[in-house]
């Protein structure tokens, strides 16, 4: 099922470089692996902001909700979720 | 680019369902042409709302621009258009 | 799967009261039927105000958004949807 | 009576492991008790975030804002509080 | 049980002159009504504004509901309803 | 003349305990001179929530604005005033 | 004493161009009556909008709630109070 | 020309005493200043609340932004700035 | 003196095609009109919406009140009107 | 192609005079270097606030992006995009 997700990050001025960094390593190999199954179907950034707009492609609620947790930034995001689903309109087959 | 657009449908009430049904049927043929030329990439409901969210890849402002405006449904749309672009964490080719 | 569904009901003053008596008497008795297949599993009213928050069992984002455009009230509602789930500190069974 | 109450919880990001987990521990021990006396009666998570929708089934408002206030999460949340009351669409007995 | 109620008034501009003095009457009369039976304890007029904060004293979140509900103004109500209870430090006897 | 005043107290995570105790008790004892004296006509808790709805029957915006910024946990407050007449349906002599 | 009131004026876009007329004749002469009287002590446009700031000096919430609904413009207006006082720093006399 | 400017300012709880009352002294001089100039032609308190509504005259917006920019407490304010004119039925000489 | 200006436009659905062609077609000539006299500097669309962000530059408040006045859609719009400034960064000569 | 963007500026309280000139100094000639290459084509402040309102002129929102990223305050930034187009009333032939 199809879940649209907006994560706005917000890092502490006072976070030190070294640990940014660590971060959004271990964000970025996270959500490549969970790319390469499939979960997380697109990513995308909004121009000009810290934020992404992503779609999630999981079983449940609960597998939602456990990857969002798993993040390393998700003590630093404000996070809405939106279920999605297929639009009568929609002529690709794999957009459900 | 890339462009996520939501789109809020607002019908008056007052509406008869003749003209509804035209407007939709118009509004869904529209909508395949350009996901068939591949400027409406993706669309999306939202479960349980009148509204969707839809990703256009289009060459220019104007192109999206035009594109709202030929919507039959527009006029009774209310709309929030963001750009995006690639997310470094993409590991899809064809997410740009 | 769990939906936490808030409706808020706008009439317009202009609706004849014999069409909105028919139009709650036909909702009542489709959330009843469907309450009665456990897929409306609470129904309660914010108290003072035309509105309700609802909480769905049911498999899908699609079924979720089937029922909600089978309301009859539903083109004279606000709706907002979460998507929820069992709390790890829930001793209810029957709550995921 | 019934109360419908939001639950956002934010925790200072300088907040070490250990205080956070014991105040965590606390908290479930508390809920659990609570649900188990019947009046903490659904808790359910938002999918995604920190946060639960919970129905309270208290005799009074005071019942219910010691609750709160007795919970170890407190001082780090945004709570917002409705009442309900049964609707006359229901056909649970036990939803009043 | 204390009920901080505020209601905003938005009559719609079209309605005539001799409707609108009937709901107003009917209105004052019950307010009075219930105000003399305890239920409807204040009544205060926000200055400059068509709307007004009341404080009720009922025994249930059903009682308030079935209150607001009989209001001839009500269909042209905003409604916001908070549930009180006594300020420990308040000194007045019956403001629980 | 009445004011309604809505106070949301937020104190700072890291105020030590003998601190936030003094002020409270320093709070009570002010708020309980001032209710003697028939200034500080009325005050309600928000159940669930550190916040209070007070009505303040004072000669003028001065007296309470003098009042406010006396207030020992003023600092840590957010405000919002609004000014309250005598309602038109009113039934209590003692109300404007 | 002092009110500052803000006064959004919003016609409906099917009233005649004779009746809107009358009602800014009106509204016009009330003020500057109310003016001469020493109550309404400045009226400001807002550059580019339909609205106006205006600061009254009248001896009770009661006397501003009679000004505002007795003038012709009111049912059309969204209105936002708030009660001002003389400012420690201000070096003008007549500004209390 | 006229400007209206709120002022709210928002002190961090942990500025010393001094330096605050420092920070206040050299607001309040050259407010005064300012005011005894014609620049700054009205300030008012907004009763209850650490917060002013301003009325500037002065000759252009880089002058205005000079002056907002200028003031000791700018760095703890939330500023809101709207332009003003005389309304046309203002009957003060004075008012544009 | 410049001035930012956003509008956004809503058109009643029930106005006629001719009305509103003419409509539009005035509001077009007179806004090139004030465009060639230096006046509107800037107009452009915000990309899918019915709406645009301008740059007037007009010698006071006066000047840009009488043109949003002027302007034949004025009644179907909303309005947001902040005064600029030339930036100190801005390398433009023209700019201010 | 062109871009709107607000920029709100918030620099933490605590942060020394020092690094804060070094930032702006380093903000200003980068902003400087990009309107030299008509990238970055009107920069205006907002009179009375530490934001302004920017056009940039750019290929794509890969671009914008990059700039927005790479300016020294922008971990100190809230930031609000729009994509523009030329307005069908613009006589400027370098607006677009």
């Amino acid at each position: 099922m199809l879940y649209h997700v907006r994560m706005d990050v917000v890092i502490p001025s006072d976070m030190d470089a070294e640990t940014l960094a660590k971060l959004k390593a271990d964000e970025k190999a996270l959500s490549q692996q969970l790319q390469a199954e499939g979960k997380w179907r697109h990513i995308w950034r909004l121009a000009g902001e810290y934020a992404n707009f992503s779609i999630f492609d999981v079983e449940s609620h609960e597998a939602l909700h456990d990857i969002m947790m798993s993040l390393p930034l998700y003590p630093y995001m404000q996070v809405d979720v939106t279920p999605l689903l297929r639009h009568p309109s929609s002529i690709r087959s794999d957009d459900s």
